[in-house]
């Protein structure tokens, strides 16, 4: 199918103009946080506070309506008490504003008022054409652009730039509830549908789909609104790019609490299950893996196969990596006789897969050197088409002398890997994690989750190769 | 059945008095680092380092031979050459020595020439009455006495006294693998059986079983010497305290790496499974289970019935906790109308399990005061046996506050919690753990596994119950 252009979002992401509407009392998480955060995260366009009861915040002039400024206003963030939004929307029509993000709060999520109330705001802004997200939303985040509307203060001021879309229809996706700085999550867009009362989680995937900053789309979603449409978009977008989906409401007591926090009705479990399989979607089942999968898209290329090398520091872990490899639907790759030569060489102790370098460490002088051989060695071989690492650091010197090891294997290395790092000082580990997803090479915070990214990698480059109408090369056959 | 005397195993915990035998080269993991471990963690013993190559090691004393030391010895910590092994056990035989711990590796993991060796030093311990841990083995760790027998260095220097005995044949349970200081964990003892040549884990588990230190035993297991007499044990161990196996090697290809990683066969993965079930023994799945779990038993009490209430700063995350108690055993508690009322009082926002207490932060003026209002109301309903919290942190105030919230509750609340925090700083998430870890409350890596811990707490109690013959009393059915 044809997917439309942008989801219609484009008026949303590419505002270079964008009026708030809300309190600017000094340190209230609502119009400052907003402000506070538009200028921490830099975005580089117009802001009009708007509200009659101020005339300063930050520094700026704040407008007593959004009439009463003269240029042309993109984007409003509206963060008002739930009552006066439809007069807010009213005013945004007369000004001409065709995007609003309704943030507040108090709509269909809490009460039959707050239903009617959302409804009023939907038939205003549909008769002057005014596309709305939310409301009960944090918005949207690009960190292309610097655009946030999140009221929250987030407790740092970068996200890093990467190729991760992360949506939701909760602010639980939001900068003010994740470590994307400490961990640095690899981020194109992040995106909170809120109450879904005009742009949905389908207008959402349509406009990630065409996103030239997004590679991989998470998305964590209580409810469908359409489910055939959004399966039918969901099909195409998977010939292009990964879509993952955190979909909790697995039992009777979960769908009833999403009906709560929401406002509406989730299915049956089993019916989306199946859904997402037929539609190539790759379901994630807990919240880490949500955050953590997919960095294997945003910074890995697609392996050729899903024969994978486990290359360890400790037996015990490498164990422990087959069976989630294999449950994972991994191989654990048979390494051709010209690899176990080449690795007997650097130590008559390595041999076969799981490569315990573990074992080594101690009898050789240069261990980081052998670090590298063993990498390069076992990723040369044709029989490996991916490769799950298993890293120990315990000071920030031993973080160094790996981070290094990956420096120069950049170089040479094609084919995708997932690390996981042990070791007894959190600091020394964050250290690593750090340097290595600088380079591009992708951590996770536990052990199964880096062979499960592996598993749903190789199934996912298989099943867009079956959509796309031609089966993979996989060479070493 | 009736257990073994502490297994046999005092002669190593209790051991006052120990001599090295290894190369003490300054800055070397073996004899060196064994008693740079020993001063570090505060072992009060004497300590006797036996080399012929040296005569001094951090201003110590070394002695040619043990036969040179006129005290006596309890506990040999052997590091040397393989090869050298059977002598130096000789050496022990003719001191009278009668506990020895072999670190040294290259034994029957390694080659049947090494299996050969081993039987070796068997025979000559057998005969001379000395007990042996090991080899290829780090030993143990015993934060009641400082005795540690690691010649890793770990990055750190205390390990906080606890009641979990981690236990593996592994040195990945050791305090050179795993963030002990850092994360918090309560530790008892810590053993690796290594090649378990003489001690095996069912002597292990006898000792344990009588540690008055240690509440919970957490075993990483990868193969089982005698699975009838493991079963037999562990059935009356479950009795007193709960024992959680991670048993890698569920599939072919595991089970494969299993035999060349600790020289022994494993058994096919569904004869334990249902061996575990039989015993009432607890199977974890992952590695983080398996250092996380354990906090629920060896700080809270046990829960007196399977009904959970869910307090959270995170509707979505409230959600998918939902899933995952249910997915653990958990039912969703049905408060009553009592504590709605209650509830109700604190805000009107508030409502039914799970309690979305993030719906009230912006509405009241003391956040924490309303917090702990809403955890005590909740813990005090008589249908509720045990709570999931999940908190948030931004920073160092937000930890502060929060921590104060749970000084004050402790001394209200006597039902089981588990708790897991989110947010967008490490460090502050890492405080308030900690915090809150100090106070004596578990928290948790991950959203999952912080309801897996209740699950299994509240079936442990009822299986402990069942297997102690009588029924729990279950208050408010």
């Amino acid at each position: 199918m044809e997917l439309k252009q942008n989801g219609g979002l484009g008026i949303f992401f590419e505002a270079r103009s964008v009026a708030i509407m809300g309190s600017f009392r000094e340190g209230w998480m609502g119009g400052y946080g907003v402000i506070k955060n538009l200028h921490d995260f830099g975005f580089s366009g117009a802001i009009y506070p708007v509200n009659p009861s101020y005339s300063q915040v930050l520094g700026m002039t704040v407008y007593p309506t959004v009439n009463h400024v003269t240029d042309d206003i993109d984007l409003a963030i509206v963060i008002t008490p739930s009552q006066v939004v439809p007069a807010v929307i009213e005013q945004c029509a007369q000004k001409g504003i065709k995007a609003a993000i309704i943030v507040s709060d108090g709509f269909a999520e809490t009460s039959r008022e707050g239903a009617r109330l959302q409804q009023k705001v939907v038939h205003i802004a549909r008769h002057a054409g005014i596309r709305l997200i939310g409301p009960n939303t944090i918005g949207i985040a690009d960190t292309a652009t610097g655009l946030v509307t999140t009221p929250y203060f987030t407790g740092y001021n970068r996200i890093q730039k990467g190729a991760t879309a992360y949506a939701s229809q909760t602010g639980i996706v939001g900068a003010q509830a994740l470590p994307l700085e400490d961990c640095a999550y690899p981020v194109s867009k992040i995106c909170d549908f809120g109450n879904k009362c005009d742009v949905n989680e389908i207008d959402f995937l349509e406009y990630l789909a065409a996103d030239p900053e997004t590679k991989v789309i998470a998305i964590h979603l209580e409810d469908i609104k359409d489910g055939r449409r959004f399966m039918d978009v969901a099909r195409t977008v998977v010939t292009h790019k990964p879509v993952l989906i955190l979909k909790p409401g697995r039992n009777e007591a979960s769908i009833k609490a999403v009906a709560s926090h929401t406002g509406s009705m989730a299915g049956a479990d089993q019916i989306y299950d199946s859904a997402f399989k037929q539609a190539g979607i790759v379901r994630l089942n807990t919240w880490q893996e949500f955050l953590d999968i997919p960095r294997v898209f945003a910074s890995q290329p697609s392996p050729k196969g899903n024969r994978v090398a486990i290359i360890t520091l400790s037996g015990a872990a490498g164990i422990m990596a087959i069976d989630a490899a294999v449950e994972s639907g991994l191989d654990v790759a048979h390494l051709s006789s010209v690899t176990d030569d080449r690795l007997a060489k650097i130590s008559p102790r390595l041999a076969s897969n799981p490569v315990d370098a573990g074992q080594v460490a101690p009898f050789v002088s240069d261990f980081t050197a052998a670090l590298e051989s063993i990498i390069s060695t076992v990723l040369a071989d044709d029989n490996v088409h991916c490769a799950m690492l298993i890293l120990w650091a315990a000071s920030s010197s031993d973080a160094q002398d790996t981070a290094d090891v990956f420096r120069r294997l950049k170089q040479q290395v094609s084919k995708p890997m997932t690390i996981w790092i042990y070791g007894p000082k959190l600091s020394a580990k964050e250290e690593l994690s750090r340097a290595l997803e600088a380079l591009g090479f992708p951590t996770f915070s536990n052990l199964e989750t880096a062979a499960k990214a592996l598993g749903i990698a190789a199934r996912y480059a298989e099943v867009k190769s079956h959509l796309n109408g031609h089966s993979l090369h996989s060479p070493g056959h």
